[in-house]
């Protein structure tokens, strides 16, 4: 019996992962639950899979939680709360399903009580890569991959060696706006942003693959936890979503991993990693599978991807300001303060306005991101204004 | 430094084999190059390649050999020399190259002196599945895939626990005929025929893809090279035959092997398994990957897969008579004796008329193929004279 945490229990991904343990994992007890100020589902979810302990990162939440549960488990509160959560001793496993620069500090340490953790915050390599990744190794840490894509690479290179991958392809469903013209893409919604083809998840990463910018942070990601050089990433668009990514090795053979699109399948894999277990998630249907496709991206109606793969190349502190600059620009589209246009403006301005600096330490990482933050915010006022 | 025999260096895959060897493998030595009929080019492969031995199995081109070239090593004659060069006690690596059920014989020679194999002959588990799957079990020899299909599986499996595999589907590029309608079906010639869309072979193989049952043929071996049941095993139609093959796992999850369609790459592989190594073979050109199609294969135009499958879910003797009828029948397409559509007709006549015995013995598959060929023979005579 081992004991698994889920931070972020009430996002899309922590629902899903708590699905796919009850159904398929009968050996895996709940450690913490957490929610950033989700009480109700929290609530909900606590009768329902009878977890060790939770944890509510908002105070008001906490306090909410208290009320509507009867919960006589270890309730914490807090960023604190979180952070406890992630470090417990009782955790053999972290699944790390938080949204945003606040899963770095728990993904952190997990990572530090030498918990292997199972990584569906992006984040946590996109603004701290050289430190999680300098922790998981010091502490011998698996870090191991819930994203569709990386989960496609960690599947097709199991039983290689490292050295014998040439390059990686991710691909990219293309979002709702794929075929939109560049005109068009100033005047999109929320709403419309909101409505993926493909793949259903949460609204920040949902915007994000509206811009293309998820698939930045994914290539950010696959840098980290490959071990591979920029040059060795690339994207390509593929709209059917079935193939997940490929991976070309030395002798000029490849490997894709295909699957319907769902997230329970990467994050099943994860946990039964490097083994597989049977289960009834759905199949591919070959008689449906009649045509795949795959097209480069286009960089200039999404100038999100290009931005994130020059801050990956110009490494230091650029992805630390390009997160900060692309969470602060998201949030003011949602609230209809920006265009869907202006998001790539207001993240080139900050990341233009913000010197790059070596990232030595936790804390110069969150310096740079409440600097960043600032600085984004600023350029949404100004582009507010001027409208 | 280990030691290599081609059996069948002039064919197709002999000769592209040399070139990977020549290439990529300076810690491999060749041991015997063996030929049927070209002692033209076995000569000059001598002067190139320097191998330890050759080996003829016509008597004519024996003598030819003889008087061409003044190869001062070993030079042996007839089915017994064929044998002799497989089962060398020098031999690390012996690669099957040859063409039919003279495939058999040689095959398990090699496996009976523990000698590794590279099986690039699809008859000899066609007709001898079970005999050469208990000899290399009881001699715990390797058997590897050379095969683009059976390849990709293979590598689509390192890693991963054979219990895993919920099923395989083959990919097949459908060949010349894909889209011709039934009647005209009726009237292709074998120049036709022997135009391959993507992959460059031999005659017999090339005529076996226009009519699938080189397919079936290796829906067969899968069964015996994974232990799968037929019901694990399917075919998709895929002209552009970039994906090679595909594994679905008991996750839900898929893998697929993709590469150009070149043989030297599943050459090289089998001589590297289950590692890999550095090649400039052809690359994928991703920007050309714009579209992968899939369908499944039209049993009515193409009767000859679906006798293979028959043949395997009846099992015993019955993939013997349909190697035997089909390899008679190919032959007097090509003569122009019988019709492309022929083909089928002479395979299920013979099927029909050969009672189906278990194979206890390579004495009785020999004597179930000769029984087959004889009916298969006379079954032509009947609809030449027909004409």
């Amino acid at each position: 019996m081992k004991t698994i945490s889920i931070l972020g229990s009430t996002g899309s991904i922590g629902r899903q992962a708590l699905d796919v343990i009850a159904t398929y994992h009968g050996d895996l007890q709940l450690g913490f639950l957490t929610t950033n100020t989700n009480a109700e589902l929290l609530a909900e979810q606590v009768e329902r899979y009878k977890p060790y302990g939770v944890a509510l990162c908002a105070p008001e939440a906490y306090q909410r939680f208290r009320q509507i549960s009867s919960f006589d488990g270890p309730v914490l509160c807090g960023k604190e709360g979180i952070r406890a959560a992630a470090a417990w001793e009782g955790n053999d496993i972290v699944l790390s399903a938080l949204v945003g620069f606040a899963g770095v500090e728990p993904t952190l340490a997990a990572i530090e009580r030498g918990i292997t953790v199972a990584l569906a915050n992006k984040e946590a390599l996109v603004v701290a890569g050289e430190l999680v990744m300098a922790k998981a190794r010091h502490h011998n840490v698996p870090l191991l991959a819930v994203d569709s894509e990386h989960s496609a690479i960690l599947q097709c290179t199991v039983g290689e060696h490292p050295d014998s991958i040439e390059r990686v392809v991710l691909t990219a469903s293309g979002g709702p706006f794929r075929n939109l013209p560049l005109e068009a893409l100033e005047q999109v919604t929320p709403e419309q942003a909101l409505r993926h083809p493909t793949w259903n998840m949460g609204a920040k990463i949902t915007i994000d693959s509206a811009t293309l910018m998820n698939k930045g942070f994914e290539v950010i990601e696959a840098y980290w936890l490959f071990g591979l050089s920029p040059e060795q990433i690339s994207v390509l668009i593929h709209p059917q979503s079935i193939v997940h990514s490929f991976v070309e090795f030395t002798d000029g053979s490849v490997k894709a991993q295909l699957g319907v699109p769902d997230m329970r399948l990467p994050i099943h894999y994860a946990l039964t990693y490097p083994s597989r277990r049977p289960t009834a998630l759905p199949r591919i249907q070959w008689e449906q599978l009649s045509r795949l496709e795959f097209e480069p991206p286009d960089t200039t109606r999404f100038p999100c991807l290009k931005l994130a793969l020059d801050a990956l190349h110009e490494g230091k502190s650029a992805p630390v300001v390009l997160n900060a600059a692309n969470e602060v620009a998201v949030e003011a589209f949602i609230q209809r303060r920006i265009r869907f246009s202006d998001i790539p403006a207001v993240i080139a301005g900050t990341l233009d306005a913000i010197p790059s600096v070596a990232l030595t330490s936790l804390e110069i990482v969150i310096d740079v991101d409440r600097h960043a933050r600032h600085k984004a915010i600023a350029l949404v006022s100004h582009l507010q204004q001027r409208r």
